[in-house]
């Protein structure tokens, strides 16, 4: 697997997961958090090698389309880079714990 | 209406209206942007009264559940009040130009 496209399927699985039938969940997170692979998960669920990669490829597609309409991943990566440049103000004051503090709330809400 | 609950419904539909059907959107763009009464809706639409009540219904239904999900209108609230403590913090440089700028980036995120 193309190790950008496993890293964006798991930021995607991340935000999205919610939205997910329990099967497609599971699915995706034993193939793309716990690298099984399709035949392993075919056999785990007793259904043909072929099932698993349609529904993880469905899944994708949906995951993508979720994307488009939500934008949570492209969202959370500006805000990212916002928050990495307000870490290299150069806060000087009584208040800097404070800041910190506060920049970590804003990261964690991610 | 409420007017907590109308805005509410604003925020949500805001959030969210992208996982809606067209219709959907309409109907709820009419009744919670635009102030039309159920019957105007229906008149404008030509199906009955009760087919819009209960397609707002849904919707609104729906709405929640994306929000129990994803909670994106919660997130929004808790990054807000961040953010306006992040405005109150005494931050005296030459940056303050671009601190204010970042985090007036931040804020048009969401």
């Amino acid at each position: 697997m193309l190790l950008e496209k496993t890293t964006r399927m798991n930021y995607l699985f991340d935000f999205y997961q919610s939205l997910l039938t329990p099967k497609q969940k599971s699915y995706m997170s034993l193939y793309y958090l716990d690298d099984y692979s399709l035949g392993e998960i075919a056999e785990e669920y007793n259904v043909s090698r072929q099932a698993v990669y349609d529904n993880i490829k469905r899944t994708e597609m949906m995951l993508e389309e979720y994307e488009q309409k939500l934008q949570l991943f492209k969202k959370f990566q500006e805000r990212k880079k916002i928050i990495e440049k307000l870490k290299g103000l150069p806060f000087q004051s009584e208040m800097k714990e404070e800041f910190d503090r506060l920049l970590h709330l804003l990261e964690k809400l991610d």
